[in-house]
């Protein structure tokens, strides 16, 4: 971070570079630090802070690095490649096997000047609102590192979602399809016995399979089940006022 | 936002959603709203505040919603699907051309409540390491806007993935969160009447909700149903003896 102002957007990006699995934090000229203001916005990312080294120019800062990424708000290249989130993402993860990479990020009003973007390799800009572009620098840091963190995850991610019924069913038995005919018999009788079946109504009962297989999604679903309780308090109250005779 | 404590991130996820061209925010209890802290974190973005609408429940907030996805740190799944940001943002995605959607966070230190995510068709998740796992909400904003937007505006990735409700809505309107609200209000009646429920059974009625929304999968979820027709039974036949006298 190049002649950070304000030091709460330190802050803020220690704390999700924390959240996310990055340690390296590398301070050119920050107007103050260390600052209350930072500590408090990492909200316990204590160790970035920390381990953080203040540099004197970005030069020193990413000395090391062998692919050096600018984040900018304009538009207009400015002699290297200006990338969209997921081509610099997908280009420093690359470029992570080979060496130390860097992402940069300027001073919130004036951003990084030239001779910062000189240094860099490729520039990022992150596809903003014409008519409302100034984005935090910490947001900007935030949504960088997870463009990252997502694309060299991306292999065990797909992994991690367990087929959506195999996790729903984790500790329990799950249903054969007799059990399921077995209820919709059951269906069938009582819904013949409140007045909501009359005739075989196929149509109503390949509806009502339907929904509880898959689960309730159309207006349509609604208001069949609404009329299957409808019919079952008509029910009710017929018994409940021939008792009372 | 829901039960926001800390002013400034209402104000911090006002301006990262004018950066990408969202515009709708509605705030749940707001602990303190309008308020200085969210103007100057909104840097500009007065009109999302000033459009923002404070709304009782969360339910009211979301009720002409079809598709509502729930942000949580839990890694435990609570019913309905936990999906990552991809997957969250890509469901959303399609379920925007069906009707409105949202993105639902907590309050900052308790998260969503259970009858919040209640109210959820999906929840997401955003991998963050297990030693410094507390993200600041407004990052969380920004992290889950910036992927909705690398998706809408990126067809062939959201296309790639068929979403299952597409399928079957085909033709029909969806549900809004308010019927199915109202339905759930309905059966917890009538499952009194028929002595089904006794008392609040809210864990029973829990997980009602849950296999209507997403359909019957376990032997656990037949015998909950069986249940509700059997009790339905019992009460018609009480009604036919006492009316046969």
């Amino acid at each position: 971070m190049v002649e950070t102002t304000h030091s709460g957007n330190i802050g803020a990006a220690a704390r999700v570079m924390a959240n996310l699995g990055l340690a390296d934090l590398r301070l050119v000229r920050p107007r103050v630090f260390p600052a209350q203001d930072a500590t408090a916005r990492a909200a316990g990312a204590d160790h970035i802070l920390e381990q953080a080294s203040v540099c004197d120019t970005l030069e020193a800062a990413v000395a090391e690095c062998s692919f050096v990424i600018g984040a900018t708000a304009r538009r207009r290249a400015i002699g290297s490649p200006l990338l969209d989130p997921e081509n610099a993402a997908s280009h420093l993860v690359k470029a992570s096997g080979r060496g130390s990479t860097a992402l940069v990020f300027g001073q919130e009003a004036a951003g990084l000047s030239n001779e910062h973007l000189d240094l860099c390799h490729a520039y990022v800009r992150i596809g903003v609102e014409n008519d409302f572009s100034s984005l935090n620098v910490a947001t900007a840091v935030a949504i960088l590192i997870y463009e990252v963190r997502r694309q060299s995850d991306s292999h065990t991610a797909s992994e991690e979602i367990a087929y959506e019924i195999e996790r729903r069913l984790k500790g329990t038995v799950p249903m054969t399809v007799s059990e399921f005919e077995r209820l919709m018999e059951h269906l069938e009788r009582v819904g013949h016995r409140i007045g909501f079946l009359r005739g075989p109504r196929t149509q109503l009962l390949r509806k009502l399979r339907r929904l509880l297989r898959q689960g309730l999604c159309s207006q349509e679903d609604i208001n069949i089940l609404r009329g299957v309780l409808t019919s079952m308090e008509h029910t009710i109250e017929k018994g409940e006022t021939t008792s009372d005779r």
